[in-house]
């Protein structure tokens, strides 16, 4: 699993975003302070995902959309230090999932 | 083979599951308390499928639906017992089918 | 190449199978008693293909149908004991077929 | 690059070679002896083309047809001794062409 | 990730990049003295996009467009000193964002 | 990144790289002496589609047309002479832009 943070996303970042989104996307993006992105497996995606909606403060949402690859991205939503706790909680969480 | 349990998915994990899974699919998500992941090959999953559709308390999709790929997820819906105890069987029953 | 052979199909792995075979399948898959999988790169798949075809009391199908990939699969449809002679017929025809 | 020749082919491995030719096919499949398939990378499948294409007795076919992967196949049609001579042809001009 | 600066792009080559970026682009392609081309994981990708977008006189497009895969290209457009100090910006600050 | 240099190409060579080109071809293949195909990377092979645009009597054309993979084909199409010069570049040009 890779992550990356974006601070205050350029409005060009946010298009790439939203045309690979399509029209699933329910988080208004334009409000939101930073972008958290996780790329990994589908199958820890999907987890990922759980945890992160679990989190406060974030919306998640699945940056591929309508054509997926085994390899998919979801981005993270909300203010810096949300998208940042989420990320921490995937990274410790998935860790602990691992031992299934 | 890859193999994670999600228990009491969120909204937003039922809403990616739901659209990778199209149309094809005959569980209603909503009542289910937990949710098997399984990534594999596409002969294994084939033949993970059939291991947790003949155990008990559990319904079983094919996540990618409509665009396959060779690397396929499938996903086990069912009370948290029965979707752990259907994984038990498949890594089980996995292991002794590689003999043939 | 890869091999698998499921007993006694369930419905829902039929189900799977008819939504990746497409409208081409000239089988009925509910009056057979095992799927012989076999897996492997395409130029070897048209080959097994041909094997099982010319094999007694077994019919061929190709799974993937409409979005054809490097690395395909093929379901062998027939009694239990037909479909371990066609799989095993392929072990031994593919071996010999190398020396090409 | 992978050679395999199907001498006499089934009824069934002709069907799964015209759905995966599409419409593009100007081969009268059922008059041919045997088939020759070649599979590589697509640089030398469209060069091996070429050379079976000069090569007497026989027709050349892009099996993928409508979705092009990297990885591609092409089918030869003729009798069994036009078929072996243009791979045998084939194996050696590509030989020949890497110290370009 | 990997990195190429085209200056005077050729007519014929900016016939490429505007048929895999489809109808998304908002670049004017003909007024661009040179194009930066950056190609990595997409994960990678909206981050160097982000980077480029904040820095002074380029343009930034998603070459792929409407299929996209895991490795992705972008293409950043202005006149070449904007265009290889962005590329210069984007080397220096994912280096940077490794240590997340 | 790989070359091959087709010359006098058969009429069947010339049918799979139309379809494989699609609707977008402005070269008129028929009255091309010989093709020089170049396989690689997007970024590589986008930076070689320039420099022989930029060479003399070639016209080039992006083989795979409608569905982008990772790894393309360009063909160069023109007298002999021509595509073997364009193709020289091609080496030269490309192993000096490995510095930047």
């Amino acid at each position: 699993m890779e992550f990356r943070i974006i601070k205050s996303p350029s409005e060009g970042t946010l298009d790439i975003l939203r045309r690979r989104m399509g029209t699933n996307c329910k988080t208004d993006l334009d409000s939101a302070d930073a972008i958290g992105l996780v790329q990994g497996r589908m199958i820890e995606m999907i987890c990922a995902a759980d945890i992160a909606e679990k989190a406060v403060g974030v919306t998640v949402e699945d940056v591929r959309g309508s054509c997926p690859q085994n390899m998919i991205l979801i981005a993270i939503f909300g203010d810096t230090a949300s998208v940042e706790s989420a990320i921490k909680e995937i990274k410790i969480k998935m860790e602990e999932g691992k031992t299934l």
